[in-house]
């Protein structure tokens, strides 16, 4: 069996994944098959069910890559529902105060140590264990900070105890700070408010991750010190592909082809 | 509305388009989004039903293209259904023989032309309308060559009344000569065959059809007079852009080539 | 449990039914809710696929009506599995020649009667038995005339041993005999061919059924001696059903709601 | 492209619309293909999932109205999810106070005005842009009251800025005012909540919204004053239509229509 | 129809019941066939969508069983959403105060007596009737406890008025003791707790419920007095039995304990 | 990656699999998790659909066995698309002549060796390749004998060249020899075409495999000398199961017997 994400970290220092909003296991398992070291399946913005992301997990995993989820919410509920499919990273929207954080944390980890209820149904499954590692800290856990308030208690949050990461969101957080939202912002302030939550994530020994817009943004991250960089998502795949192999039959000549938004 | 592929192909004599493999009607939009004439929704070596094709019309329709969809083989009730459900062309494999031309457009055609079993539930929704295009032939019927066969009885089989098209299934064809299976085929055999099939074609006023590895690709075939050029395709473009991100992300330089037949 | 079908036709004489394009099972309970005898997943027109079918049967069945599927085609493998799935009828399209009559029984009988493979998955579970009604004949089987030469062939059709009825399909007969395709024929030609079915049942012992436009049009093939009548489709129920809400919500005078053909 | 539904109705005053329970694409595409201006995927009471609506909402615009959908609750993150879809209009259930109107409307727009996260997906397709209007107010927020407090902090509620519009649940109201939940209620303390809602709406400049048994129901309250009137329900349809013609097949007299709950 | 679930337990005592984690209403269906009184659809740790729980209740019925579900958590619309699709039991975790119970049981009722939104799109459907069963109290609502803290408030969420059940969940129970979680612990303070919550239930009129590794397990806590007790769990007896049928096939005489948790 | 099947079977000489007609993925996980070597996905008796199955492959891949197919029929084009998803085997049902066994064989090769159409789409990703055991023999191609004239010609199919195996599928078996259908089936005249079979397979070199009851069974016909050996069904085992544990928990000493049909 493949390493689970967390060895991969320990062993890489840096992984690179895939990411879905598509409902549909065999894209994530094409993403998986890529070589990237985790695809997520985006259950906040992606257009997918939760019964939808757990055939894509055993694809991912199929195809060597870990299964990771990001969850619509802060909801205790939701990431027990994905760590139980077998999720190797679950990813927590809007993390705003340290009191969110450990609520998050606190959903990853069976009583006394956190809330979640038990019921592994294929996380079992898959690691072949009711061992400490499924009931302790397997999976990683991550929350995003991409609000003004979150990067005002970045500190305090990054000293959750239990947390694994911090994920930065560039669009929201472009929002929060009062730019355009995208992926690769120019402006300083955005820069350094990604430079101080992965300064914060080394303070802590967090990992920090980040949505990029694809490879070469990537590889900029990575030598910044991000560990787990997100650098292709089907959608955006597919919508920039299309384009670009339809200038080219065109005639015109080639777009740039960095992943936007859809 | 926007207009359907026979009116598009009319005017603008070369058509574009996307083909889809995955289950996803949102992925075909994104396909159809791109400015693509026409998304095919492939059953026979794709992964999805009929019912996915189904969701797929409306969401390639509404983006503005015009859905098409191949069939898994030359069966009239797989035609029919195709049509029933609003595809603007039916794309059937492997056709050997000028008998088996016919039969494809007679799946097309209701008696006394054809043998299609009436009952264009989506079909008459779409075109708002139970006329005689509907009834007719509105929607294209194009047939693939691509054996030795096939090559050998070409002028009996783009002779075929009713007959709308041939699709070259560049793949095939080169197995069917004894080559090696891919897109751009080099060799001068296959090279002749397709130029053969494009010829039959013009002579007969039909439309010549070609799967190609991209747009750089259909750039060339449209420029040699192919009129329906699918030149990108979903499981392509993510299984090729999740490489060239990683390549870019590992700081490597190499780009994969063009898409390729997963 | 309720009675089969088989049973309710004996009993009842005439039975009326409700006929399902849309893959929604809770869509088909609703017709079944509604004091139908049978409801019909169509797999040949409607746009869902045999999963879905499955799903309808159960949520049929639990509404109290017996669930009834017309396959795509007269394949072997269609109706075994639909016989698999529990359908207590299966309609088998355009049939032409005795020998098509007696492959589309051949299909419903296990050997050495037939040639249906044995595994009635779901079929045993909802009869509580591998007995012989299920062994035999339990379920009916039914032909579709729909053309000039089924028309022909009518008598020797009829004859058919183990033949539980003829479906007429009033559009593709329609078609059939050069007439425009729709549901109430007012033609000459067309009423007597519809006689004639009916009669050639009559002496063969049959059940005669018809797919009609309405409860209106089912009423007056009951008086005629129709045994199965179809009388309310879920497609056009929608789709008349929201015109006439809109006709009244616009103030305009109501427009007759018989169902169409989508 | 059609017009969005915020422009349909600056233009026309009044729109009618179809409603959704069932989790089917095609189902949707047959309500709006009848003329309606919008079609809701009702996903609190309905019996569908977030990725239904999706391939929905494709089919509902491929028709020419207005996707629409109403979330099971007043949670951020469904608002959310919808309006990522593609959503013209989010109705949100069960509004009882001014802070949770202007927290649905929050949940609806960017920072700083809001607290939406960014992720437009298909949205953004949709429209072709990531512009203001896709950043800022395009979609429709309405909330229902249909409690007594709702009623008592009727004109809070209706001040909120940003609200577009409150869409009134008969039912709902009905059972808030302690009487029997229905559609069309005779009571006077209903039609005196609903007109009060009515005229809390002119006063704010809102578009008043209702539920209603059917389209002569709907031109009452159209004649009212109401702005987005839903006249159409899937469910109703099929269940009184089916009813309706087994009547009429059973020789029984024409039973009326008025859709009802289910 | 059969007896809804709240008639089966006055009348019985004790219901047998079988638990499902498949997004199969097949699977669901074959539990119910078996002659169990209830089966679970299980949303909190079960891999299934809100969509695949209505067509599993449909099946569940047509077999004679009850459909019954377990909410991932405590919310007011999750509850809702089970009730309209006609669940005859909805099973709320993790419940530590009496508020919560009461929580519990308003989210069930409609006002004034409850929270509940009406709109039971499939329940009034299933029921014939939009009575005051329907509008009261006609499904069962049980509550888990599975703490401390719910040990702790045993008695006041005993005394919910309207509570219909205690549901036990052993593993989380197990956890909240300290304990490894597990189904049958064989430790004092578990089977304290167990006792105490079923010495509650008998001192309130509750029907006290418990989750089992299997029938014998089932049987003595039938004979402790429990009312509502799950033997059998589709993913625990599809691995169960396929490594049982392993062991034989390759001669070893091992056999697997009773159903596990996965 | 595991050793695909034909390895397998090559180390072991014997390889035991388990069955599915259930339409989930992770059932067919959890019974590849128990340690089995393949896992059959049934397109004919089953109650899935296509896109099923690829799902499901790719769990059981997940799991560590390899993923199978039965095809409803014998037809080129379902061959193909279970080759294309990535079915280490396919098993065509109701061979009866030489020429058809050769037809399957053909149906798995490509040209000039076969008339598979080339698109691999998710084999090749699977394979990591696009070499010739891909395009060559890879995946084995068995047919199953059941019936009189398969028996009559079984030294002609054995002798097919390019076959890998023949699957018996004893209740049709015993259906063709005029017997009950049943899995294990006591009578000489069943056991003796069994074993003609068996020994046929020695002459040829090809894998004998048989459909089993159970373990027990399995180990039986392991010992006469079958190589690919059923021995666990989705569908059996939860009937048996939740019946078992029923009978447990009413006191009831009886227990079913070995799987059924269901």
């Amino acid at each position: 069996m493949s390493k689970v994400l967390r060895e991969r970290l320990q062993e890489k220092k840096t992984v690179f994944g895939g990411w879905c909003a598509l409902p549909a296991a065999f894209g994530a398992e094409l993403l998986a098959s890529a070589g990237l070291d985790y695809v997520c399946a985006d259950q906040q913005h992606g257009l997918l069910d939760y019964g939808d992301a757990v055939t894509m997990f055993a694809a991912i995993e199929r195809a060597g890559a870990a299964p990771v989820t990001r969850v619509p919410a802060a909801a205790d509920w939701m990431i027990g529902k994905a760590l139980d499919a077998g999720t190797q990273a679950v990813i927590v929207p809007m993390c705003e105060t340290a009191a969110q954080a450990a609520a998050a944390v606190a959903a990853c980890r069976y009583p006394p140590a956190g809330v979640r209820s038990y019921g592994p149904i294929r996380a079992a499954l898959v690691r072949n264990a009711r061992d400490t590692a499924v009931l302790g800290g397997g999976p990683l856990c991550l929350v995003m900070i991409e609000s003004r308030q979150g990067l005002a208690n970045l500190e305090a949050i990054a000293a959750t105890p239990g947390l694994d990461g911090i994920y930065v969101g560039p669009a929201d957080l472009a929002l929060g700070l009062g730019l355009e939202p995208d992926l690769d912002k120019p402006e300083r302030e955005h820069a350094d408010a990604v430079r101080a939550i992965l300064e914060a994530c080394r303070r802590h020994g967090l990992t920090a991750g980040i949505q990029c817009s694809g490879g070469a943004s990537g590889r900029r991250y990575a030598d910044m010190g991000f560990g787990l960089i997100t650098i292709a998502k089907d959608s955006a795949l597919l919508q920039a592909g299309a384009r670009q192999e339809l200038a080219a039959a065109q005639g015109r000549g080639d777009r740039p082809a960095a992943q936007g938004y859809t």
